[in-house]
């Protein structure tokens, strides 16, 4: 008796998602950013442009090299096309709340530029806005608007300092921040600032951001033993490659005239650009919610949410005259 | 008629003057780093070495590798000795204020480690000394104490940042100090603590410094126009070698992609450690007053006294529940 072999069961299929489909709401120059990002992510296409007239969408499309997007003339066309999965809004901040708010409850999920409103209660209202609408919720954390905002340079550079504090802290919210002295202002908002921020176990952060010096997007990292600068941590010097440098429990040689170890060199290459990561992120978060059924992600929100409430609190201790500003929770 | 051509002129004579005869006056391990730094300058040389007793004298002579300086069994044999031109004073800051101006008194130059003094109105009987005597002073500005002195972190890390922030606004004290307020201290002093200096033109500089960290030794410099990086400003990495980055005039290229110019690299090779580069300042000066009448320098007591000065003011605002102190020259 003789039987051939089984077939080979056929390899798991691995079916790639559908792309997210985007509609970009507002076509001022700094969309044209995260419109290439979108463009060069693999799980995002660009479906439709929304402006306040047809042949600024058009306009815009034909600058940024869109392949024929549907075109809107109005923010509530965009929000109504139903081949929209999610928008990504580089509004005004001030128009932040309403806007977004008016997204998530169209069921669109939500790629909002920061800074991400102009406080924390503002911030809480769009977030709940997604949560009722299970839309997904994630902000850029990419610079695409150096314009002075109504919060200026804190809102941009500022945003940035404090995200990535709070990154080295893992996310623990200070105690205590209190601003310095010295903000400089014009007519419009804050040019340059600067803020020291106080946690309970000794740990102290200082950022200072400003509109008017040359570039700098320096990180300094010090811990008990061991430290990290970043110098580009804002804007890579490059897109293609992410360097920093490193020590780890460096001491003084003899007669303390060098460094053992010396701190290490490192160039992480990247395949994608920081911007198109971002959107690959959302992507795969919405993919999984319209796609599996699964549950907007908390994490994106919670940072975000935290980066404002401490921005909020620099913003208090400068209008308080420099004063401590306490944070809770 | 003929005649032989004149004879060309010797070539003008550069002897090399006499070095500088070093007195070391007190033994402690960290007067090694210096000693090393006499041996190593071409102008200057250990003549004698003094301390509490003879043997000790001795001991710290075969350690250090002198070869064969006069040994003094007390701090007064030693500024009584008539072979010692300039004497090297690693004591502890609180003893400087009474070594100092005795050795002037006794006609000696001095070198002086960091900090100088307790408070500015010791520095300044000491600089009164000197004066009077016609006696070059010079502060050790190399780290050789890392020891908890009287003003701890403050005296040691916070003395190179104060010193370094000075240098880069061309030495102009700032107006106003405030002190971080987390200075973290045991019974003997500061173990960290940090500040905010402001200056009348909108110029600020805060630093932090802490026994407590990893080894971090960076300096950020950012102009209008341009922008330093330096990692390693106190103690260098490698004695033979400087690195440091520069940017001028740094733009983003379009859509925020990158920078250009990017920032670039320098290494400046070091034929002599940093320490040795002091001690040839400090004799050349020595020199001009011995070999050839001249007066004492006045830069490095000048900026010197603007160290202690702002060093005051930031223990005076920690002091003061981390309260603005005005500074007046």
């Amino acid at each position: 008796m003789s039987s051939s072999p089984p077939a080979a069961p056929p390899p798991p299929s691995h079916p790639q998602p559908e792309p997210v489909r985007f509609g970009i709401m507002a076509c001022a120059t700094i969309a044209r950013k995260v419109s290439r990002a979108i463009l060069l992510a693999p799980s995002a296409a660009v479906a439709a442009v929304g402006s306040r007239s047809e042949a600024k969408a058009r306009a815009f499309a034909a600058a940024a090299g869109l392949a024929a997007p549907r075109l809107h003339g109005s923010y509530e066309a965009l929000l109504e096309d139903p081949g929209v999965d999610a928008v990504y809004l580089p509004l005004p901040t001030s128009l932040h709340l309403r806007w977004a708010t008016a997204a998530a409850a169209m069921g669109k999920h939500v790629l909002l530029e920061k800074p991400t409103a102009l406080c924390a209660a503002d911030l809480d209202a769009i977030l709940a806005a997604c949560d009722a609408a299970g839309a997904q919720f994630l902000n850029n954390d990419i610079r695409v608007k150096p314009d002075l905002d109504a919060l200026g340079a804190l809102g941009d550079a500022g945003w940035y300092c404090i995200r990535a504090i709070l990154w080295a802290v893992d996310y623990e919210l200070p105690n205590t921040v209190i601003a310095l002295c010295n903000p400089v202002r014009n007519q419009a908002g804050i040019l340059a600032c600067g803020t020291t921020l106080y946690w309970a176990d000794g740990k102290i952060a200082i950022f200072n951001c400003s509109f008017l010096g040359n570039l700098c997007m320096d990180m300094t990292i010090i811990g008990t033993n061991g430290m990290l600068h970043v110098t580009d941590f804002v804007i890579p010097y490059e897109e293609k490659s992410a360097p920093f440098d490193m020590a780890t429990k460096s001491k003084l040689v003899k007669l303390e005239i060098g460094w053992d170890p010396l701190p290490s060199k490192h160039v992480i290459p990247a395949d994608l650009p920081q911007e198109v990561l971002m959107i690959q992120e959302f992507s795969r978060l919405v993919q999984n919610i319209r796609d599996s059924s699964g549950k907007p992600d908390e994490k994106w929100p919670a940072i975000t949410r935290k980066t404002q409430v401490v921005m909020d609190a620099v913003k208090t201790s400068i209008d308080n005259e420099f004063g401590p500003v306490d944070i809770s929770c």
